[in-house]
């Protein structure tokens, strides 16, 4: 048995796998949203204690733990800087020890959350049968994974960053600051204020009365399908526009790496599923070099527990 | 020695070499704009000749020739095919064959132009010092190589089409009919459809009188050179568009590919040299995610040569 942390800005997902990789017990708690880096570290650990007695197993006797972690990551050290949606967590923290002595387990590796979820399409889901992969990460942000030759590319530490591909010149601005990038109109984070702003100039929509009726304090993927159901004009609107730097972005990265398969997944990705899937794939083939050979654009198949899975590869038993 | 063969839409430039890539005969002929597939093969048989002459070599005792071919190449048959800038090569040609036949040695290796051209800068030129590696050559079009972990990056086949990234959704057409791409602002055949535009339109410009002052029939990058020297503010303003394109298109490459160095060739690329190498950087870092820590970004070293040393780099011996 072993585990594996999927870390996010809104929810710690964990899960216990056998040495089939089959899910032996998950558990799911929310981010901690005030206090640092040590109550993060804490709810993680937590989180396993719960996967683990679901799994009937004892924490500490775990062959390890993966982590799959936003911000940057030193994997030799175990350490985590600048996760800045985590709390307080600018600096640098030794997430691995802290882990390590809180459960028991000695082996802690972390590595990218968004590189561990395409190494688990790659592995275990809908790009198993592929040499070459890009993992399409549609969330809060818009992040990549590449898979060539059989092992995840890195480049110098900062590969797969499809996120921030330009798709305009001088189009919108992202929230990491530069213009025009796929993020600017396709991250969840950038969606919102996309609609706030367009609201202030008086578009009508639904999306922010969804939100205050189910008591969140930001415009989830879950609000967007909503809106989308109540067929608010701006929802469809803007995640139009997000379909179309998605498809621009996603043929742009094609035409660079040419992989065998692209897999779409992430949180707005895995919510509004299968008709958005086509929707982007439509939009990508019209600037697709290879179009009369266009690769297999497929979902991820381990939905919400990818994350978590893929982190738990990480460790090799 | 060996040769090897850059094969052009305007030019042929073979070279032979010796067991040190150093350069010991070459010779460029015009690419025949008539006849079909035979005559263009003559014509670079022809060129390995007066290479092999100049190096005091015979050429049916070549050790092979290598050939770095536009169009659709297979390696294994030697054909190329739909090279649609060489004349009546819109079908399937045995390249290989005649070549062989015409010339004596029984290896010759047929690869794709950039590719050779990216491969050569990486073994013996600007790259030589890098395990990864951005070919990008601004000529007619803009071609691009990419080499990982030290080998060639060919994806399913049509990897590193960097002049097709899109950089302005629903931006300019391209010579390749989609919309947006890098090579439509950049690429040397777009170019000179701009200008023709817009001097229909009223603007001003001395590029067409250099042109036929010169008694050319399209816009070289000699021509570009000089009118850039006359200050011609069509052609400053043409390349500025064009260095947007190409810094935004390099900067979204390295944001998915993040290799340790760009080396920018081509005939363009050669010809406007170190000053445009420089505006397309400044032009590229405002995109590049990892900003605080771009790449090298370099002149090709071997210059006019480069595709055919590379060529010559397909025999292994």
């Amino acid at each position: 048995m072993k585990a594996g942390i999927d870390l996010g800005g809104t929810k710690i997902q964990a899960v216990v796998v056998d040495d089939e990789h089959a899910v032996a017990g998950q558990a799911r708690l929310p981010t901690p949203r005030s206090g640092g880096p040590e109550d993060v570290a804490e709810a993680m650990a937590e989180a396993v204690r719960q996967s683990a007695a679901q799994a009937d197993a004892d924490p500490a006797e775990l062959a390890g733990i993966g982590v799959g972690s936003p911000g940057v990551i030193d994997a030799r050290r175990g350490t985590v800087s600048s996760a800045r949606n985590l709390p307080r967590w600018e600096g640098t923290f030794a997430l691995g020890k802290a882990l390590s002595s809180a459960l028991g387990p000695r082996k802690v590796r972390i590595d990218n959350d968004v590189n561990v979820a395409t190494e688990a399409e790659f592995e275990l889901g809908a790009g198993r049968d592929f040499r070459s992969l890009l993992g399409v990460f549609w969330g809060t942000g818009v992040g990549g994974g590449i898979i060539l030759r059989g092992r995840t590319w890195l480049g110098r530490g900062a590969a797969a960053e499809i996120g921030h591909m330009v798709v305009n010149i001088d189009g919108a601005r992202c929230p990491c600051g530069r213009r025009g990038c796929v993020e600017a109109y396709a991250g969840r984070g950038a969606l919102e204020e996309r609609a706030r702003h367009r609201q202030d100039k008086g578009h009508r929509t639904e999306l922010f009365k969804i939100m205050e009726k189910r008591g969140r304090d930001r415009l989830t993927s879950g609000i967007w399908a909503r809106a989308l159901e109540a067929d608010d004009k701006l929802a469809h609107k803007l995640l139009e526009e997000a379909v179309d730097a998605l498809g621009a972005g996603v043929a742009s990265a094609l035409n660079v790496l040419d992989v065998d398969a692209v897999v779409l997944g992430g949180g707005l990705g895995l919510r509004l599923g299968e008709p958005y899937r086509e929707k982007i794939e439509k939009a990508m083939l019209p600037h697709l070099f290879a179009s009369e050979n266009p690769p297999p654009f497929v979902l991820a198949e381990l939905g919400d527990l990818g994350g978590a899975i893929g982190a738990s590869l990480l460790i090799k038993t």
